[in-house]
């Protein structure tokens, strides 16, 4: 591989392998594809996607594509935009640790406006989403940590070139059409955290989605575009990350094992931000051993690595929805004794009830303490210190929760996830999908 | 002004100014209308443009917006799109330095787009543009010149937040509205160098006038997004440039004057890259002077203030479009007797003759060169020196070419340029922009 020309080897890389003979990616592909479909069934009355239908109603276009959970269809590129908000409206969607962000979000999107716009072979689907995933992985591993404390949304940023080049693999571009498609990508790509906790961080998955599907189509036509893209200090790495890291370690050892099944996507079982996964765990645990209530408690310290709470950028919430990133938010619904269901993360004011212990609630860094070997993500831990009534202190510490890989969740938790989220259809889908029956599955959704 | 608070301010400076009440804005706008319009409809028969035309037929779309010397309409969003592409396809539209940039190319296809579907009052679209770059202007000014050396492309990165400030103004938005409409251009902001001299580069004009128009749609459905996108060190500045400097200066002295004023635009002559503009009126008036060709020639130094070449990525280029950017190719073409006009800088292969003499042509930087202190670009001069036959050394400089400001094109130059572009409806379409009649403009393009 020439590591020099990162673009032309991400193409080849893309084009030459053969995801579908994995029999471990093909399950965790199906396995992502369920638990997407389970999350966007369950973000479908999201209010946010009223006004993007106001807007391509404006617009118009080939109905053609579905949106999940709608029962309608719309152009390609406004089903990749809309669908989306949908599968991250709540938060519910996986993540995985080497994007730092929600890839099949992104890619499935994409794919299912190109799987439903008639010029794939819906065999390749599934390999696509495969190599989708490797894609934005192997983007984020590369950019590195840096550009996410920087302040730019992984999701948004990687997720138009691992798009185009899902939709590439699928439609069957060539070297040169996929070169020119990644950087037809890379010119689109964007996204800022400062938009975490609004209706516009879903919509970064959208338009990433959007972004890689044109790509990859404009290619398609022949239009003249760098196939440079990701070399060199002035191309995307040097752009948005660091051109001598990437160039170390962009491509090595693609699809050995694919990523898809190592570290593998972190399937959820709480519709917020995984970074509070750990601490939601941690305060049911003490909760349920030592019958906690808010009353009883003076003051709780979560103890994170440092820049462990990057993403939770909302310490006093006063929405739902904002309280997706407030750990704050979700310690204090926890032993109020409300659940974790995505009513409580609506648009609707967060109770003056609720909102009064959040100043009890307070965020600690420890570089001392050794981060578990087997933590997800590498090197995070969360530390829940409650001091109740009589100075009591109670202590747990979690850093592997559960749904993420190597704690995740089985074939069987996720179909009940579908089953929760899409009641009437959840059997005819989970067949369909367990028999990789694309056309069927975009029937169904 | 709250510098504290850009995103605020910047929305209030667009909303309560009015720039309507400047006579002399409102001709340079007339003049950037008329300018833009030239370009555009001699980019009119670009191959890139069918390629686009594929994509948007299979999306489908209600054809309410215009396309530029095409004859047909589009969805509002397609038209913005393809507008953009076709008006800066021959690098014949016109830039601004503080922009580094093409403001005209993407201000203007969002507006006509948003003018063309009806909710727009038509009397505002002047003093929207006008407003719009304002802002880009401002944009480019904070981020600076390391923006650009980077590698960034600012018509891209700065465009969209400019023509989601004009739209803003032409529909109206309240101040909120108008907070996250800056938001939601701000996270769809991208665009790179590694494109020039590929169709890439002018669908970063296009690319971003429909996230500007996007943006400013989409804040009036009440959408949520942040309102904080340009503040602090991980808002857009943070991110594509550098905070404190935009802190220190981004709205000081907003409109005093307009800066479509002053420095004001610069209208083309010649359809390439400006900063070949300098050298190509030296090698004009060597050539007149001495009566040099190609075959006299042993050797041309071309001296640059130190990165002045930064827009001109190409030193061997091998198609007229790649020429656009080339200093080498320009040189030679007026050498050779050639003309500048479009047919030279199409995707056809440049002759080998013309090919040859490039080798012969050196750039060299001199930082100790004082630039003059009315040089455009700021800092800015080009000096040509040819050693002919004989050890004969003739030298010229060049430190305001024309076109630029300061030795720009009259209005009667313009009206001209226009009469060539577009001859059939030229005096309909010049009476209708000089009576700010945008809705019989609306007619003719």
């Amino acid at each position: 591989m020439n590591t020099k020309h990162l673009t032309a080897g991400l193409a080849q890389a893309v084009i030459s392998s053969v995801p579908e003979t994995s029999a471990e990616a093909m399950t965790e592909a199906r396995k992502g594809l369920l638990d997407f479909t389970a999350a966007a069934f369950a973000g479908r009355k999201d209010k946010g996607i009223d006004k993007l239908l106001k807007l391509i109603d404006e617009e118009g276009g080939r109905p053609i594509s579905p949106l999940i959970g709608r029962n309608r269809k719309a152009a390609p590129s406004q089903s990749a935009l809309i669908n989306g908000f949908i599968a991250h409206a709540l938060d519910f969607d996986d993540v995985h640790s080497d994007v730092r962000g929600h890839p099949s979000a992104v890619i499935l999107p994409a794919l299912i406006a190109a799987a439903s716009s008639g010029r794939m072979d819906k065999s390749r689907f599934l390999g696509a989403y495969i190599a989708g995933i490797e894609v934005m992985a192997r983007l984020g591993e590369s950019v590195g940590s840096r550009h996410y404390e920087k302040g730019w949304h992984n999701t948004g940023t990687l997720g138009a070139i691992a798009a185009a080049c899902a939709v590439g693999y699928a439609e069957k571009l060539n070297q040169t059409e996929l070169e020119k498609a990644i950087g037809f990508a890379a010119a689109q790509s964007g996204g800022m955290r400062v938009q975490f906790g609004t209706e516009m961080k879903p919509l970064h998955a959208g338009l990433a989605a959007e972004s890689g599907l044109f790509a990859a189509r404009l290619a398609q036509t022949g239009f003249g575009g760098s196939v440079h893209a990701l070399d060199g200090d002035k191309g995307f790495f040097g752009l948005y990350g660091d051109f001598e890291r990437a160039e170390a370690m962009f491509l090595n050892g693609w699809g050995k094992p694919w990523r898809i099944v190592s570290p593998g996507l972190w399937f959820k079982i709480y519709p917020f931000c995984s970074a509070a996964h750990h601490a939601a765990d941690a305060i049911l645990k003490l909760k349920a051993q030592h019958e906690l209530t808010a009353d009883q408690v003076d003051r709780i310290d979560v103890v994170f690595p440092s820049a462990g709470d990057a993403a939770l950028t909302e310490r006093r919430p006063k929405t739902g929805d904002a309280g997706r990133f407030s750990v704050e938010y979700i310690i204090t619904l926890a032993l109020d004794g409300k659940d974790f269901s995505a009513e409580n993360f609506t648009s609707k004011p967060i109770p003056e009830a609720i909102q009064s212990v959040f100043p009890r609630i307070h965020r600690r860094y420890d570089a001392r303490i050794q981060p578990d070997e087997n933590a997800v993500p590498k090197g995070r831990f969360t530390i829940v210190r409650v001091t109740a009534a009589g100075n009591q202190v109670y202590e747990t510490r979690i850093d592997c929760p559960k749904g993420a890989p190597g704690n995740g969740l089985s074939e069987e938790d996720i179909q009940e996830k579908v089953r929760l989220a899409m009641p009437q259809k959840a059997e005819e889908l989970i067949n369909a999908v367990l028999q990789s029956d694309i056309e069927r599955y975009l029937q169904l959704i």
